[in-house]
């Protein structure tokens, strides 16, 4: 009997929603691997990364599993579920297989593959892992609006707008462009302070990039008091 | 006669180095546009960009022109010749022509693109842009080392290592990842500053990520005093 290899797990990135973002290595290695993991928030909620890929995808001839990785408040069951995820992936590794596992946007940019990676190299050190990194939302939100990102010596940071507003301030002073996620909870909030700093005119809005849902907002004192999609960022230029 | 519409300018991320890590848009419009700029520093110089697409295009059906993006110590003489070029390409639009102008990576990250349209828009404000955003050097480099950028509720700050002391120490205490790029000058410097804030073993060196040149370094201790490649880089995560 031969020894078995060990099978590689491919990281991949689809993109922020435009199945057209993809890269030409993300969109061979889902043409060619038999085994397609896809992330769910909760049993039967809609995988994003899958819906942007549907159409390159053959369930006749490929398996494509989703795994539900839930935030939850109950961390230890969290953190058990995760362990049961990274269980059945590590078997079929371990058989040989080779298995993508999708995230939307980029691999290492606020996706569920690095927690996957950390809980999977514990039970399983010798795996090999490829990562296929991909556009993200805030690239694609930028070039939606066409407003650069950086430019020379220009710096740019990227953090949830959840945090404390010195934390915000701070960067809004000390950077030359800001990208604020998960804004829609605490927009009002973030708009107040962007008046405060003189940057209100130099901030832009994007939400849900390259679905039918995308909306660009110029005008961002226009957002005050509304419901705004989860996917929701502003880009925040000092410089115009 | 009909009345001649302009042309679209396309600004097309190709990815940093490895050729399948263009997206599937940048091919597609690769193979489509009959014009396609693309920049170089000095006449004759290669084109990283043009390395990169080489296989994808066919010069007995399409025009790739070359232009000159010098970075000049005499500003006016280099703004005379972005006009030039703006011109140039200002012409091929007006009399309805669709063009591409490529760019290392992402058009709207580091890239003569934002120059390219602001000159150009300058002459020609009714031009059509659009940007196709491309993976950039970032997330390759982070792939390759296998390093998240951001997770959760981080913070990412992307920023060019020839900043004075404080700005780098109070970015790499106040971000959770920040990438340094062009390293290379002054690696000595930013090694100190690493070892001084107790973070030098939490630092990984890339440069030329996908390119045959690739190198990746996790001692980066073991980088001083040497003479680095231009297209160099550090990313530091706080945590590990």
């Amino acid at each position: 009997m031969n020894r078995q290899t060990v099978g590689t797990l491919y990281g991949i990135g689809v993109g922020p929603g435009d199945p057209e973002l993809l890269t030409l290595k993300a969109y061979r290695l889902l043409r060619e691997l038999s085994l397609v993991y896809v992330p769910v928030a909760r049993p039967g909620a809609p995988s994003y990364a899958r819906t942007i890929v549907e159409a390159y995808l053959d369930p006749s001839r490929q398996q494509i599993v989703e795994l539900v990785f839930a935030m939850r408040e109950d961390h230890e069951r969290m953190a058990e579920q995760w362990r049961i995820n990274a269980r059945r992936i590590a078997d079929e590794l371990v058989a040989g297989r080779d298995v993508g596992f999708l995230t939307e946007g980029d691999p290492l940019l606020y996706s569920t593959f690095v927690h996957v990676v950390t809980v999977l190299t514990d039970i399983c050190p010798d795996v090999a892992v490829i990562v296929v990194p991909g556009v993200s939302s805030v690239q694609a939100a930028a070039a939606a609006v066409r407003v650069p990102l950086a430019d020379r010596d220009e710096r740019l940071a990227i953090l949830p707008a959840t945090y404390e507003c010195t934390g915000l301030q701070t960067a809004l002073a000390t950077f030359d462009t800001v990208v604020l996620l998960k804004v829609a909870s605490v927009i009002d909030r973030v708009l107040d302070l962007l008046e405060e700093v003189g940057l209100i005119d130099h901030a832009v809005y994007v939400s849900r990039v390259g679905w039918p849902e995308e909306r660009l907002v110029h005008d961002v004192r226009s957002l005050r008091g509304q419901k705004l999609d989860y996917f929701s960022l502003l880009i925040i230029r000092s410089k115009r």
